[in-house]
């Protein structure tokens, strides 16, 4: 049960977005810029991001929304996105992609983890620096997404198919909706 | 220097919301509503909230930011922020205010942290659930902002008198400015 009493029973995030709205808006609007906006990175790259920063900070609801996300987006033939988070350096994934996740996994610790080192890798893969700039801002989102989630013990179904439901909704309406 | 080439030299978290508006303008909102939004917590109170994550994450840059924001909102009288954020147990400050610093600082180390305890502490110095609401996700988004800063490795003026004209700015405008 949620720490605070939410007035609602709508599943992880989404019951905390509905008990606040003037907060739910902005954090809708962030999540859409970032996994959904225009950008060189495919939606279920940015998918992919955002479930493994979750996985590493033992998010479940998040992991499990975006990893459903991520799965539904992701071509086919991709890699299991379990797989890709549980190793992403021995992952059937591009080397930019693998530099990209390093870097989702030093901002997962802390900012200052970032390297030059880190930062060259990714450009010498190829990433650019707009790529460079959003997979930190989608790490550190998802630092405060998991935080907000858990912070709050939001409540977390287990039964797979209610992730794989919010996926669809999400592919096919996004993050800001008039239902959530 | 930046780890990426900025095309501006703002300070801190405003070049970066520069360089990339997309997600600057939910960012900006973000902190609007959370800081500054109609709230039974003052101004003062949430940017001190803000100022003790940032010290605790070692954001430089968001700690100076956000002390001099607070700062220049709390009550004279009240203690140095500096004071407060070092140590806010042994801190002249309300019973309320440190059960919910206490929030802050368990949210800054993992959502899971956050125990029935310290929900029913800060309910039993006054907190409201919106409050308690509020104050994790103050605590969660500056875990994402100081990352932000930090991991693309953000210019960090030293001037204290450049963190103080930025307070200044704040207190009037806002951060939902045109210049920023």
């Amino acid at each position: 049960m949620a720490h605070i009493t939410l007035g609602n029973d709508l599943p992880g995030i989404v019951g905390l977005l509905n008990f606040r709205p003037q907060t739910g808006r902005p954090l809708s609007e962030l999540a859409e810029v970032l996994l959904r906006g225009d950008n060189s990175l495919s939606r279920g790259e940015r998918e992919l991001i955002a479930a493994y920063v979750s996985a590493e900070n033992d998010c479940r609801f998040c992991y499990s929304s975006h990893a459903a996300s991520a799965e539904a987006q992701l071509p086919e033939g991709t890699a299991p996105v379990e797989e890709i988070c549980a190793d992403p350096a021995a992952a059937h994934i591009s080397g930019k992609m693998k530099a990209l996740l390093d870097i989702a996994g030093a901002v997962r610790q802390s900012g200052k983890a970032v390297t030059e080192q880190h930062v060259a890798a990714a450009r010498a893969a190829g990433a650019s620096d707009v790529e460079i700039h959003d997979v930190v801002l989608i790490a550190a989102a998802f630092c405060m997404y998991n935080r907000y989630v858990d912070g709050l013990a939001a409540f977390t179904p287990d039964d797979p198919a209610r992730y794989k439901a919010m996926a669809a909704l999400v592919v096919e309406a996004g993050y800001v909706r008039g239902d959530a």
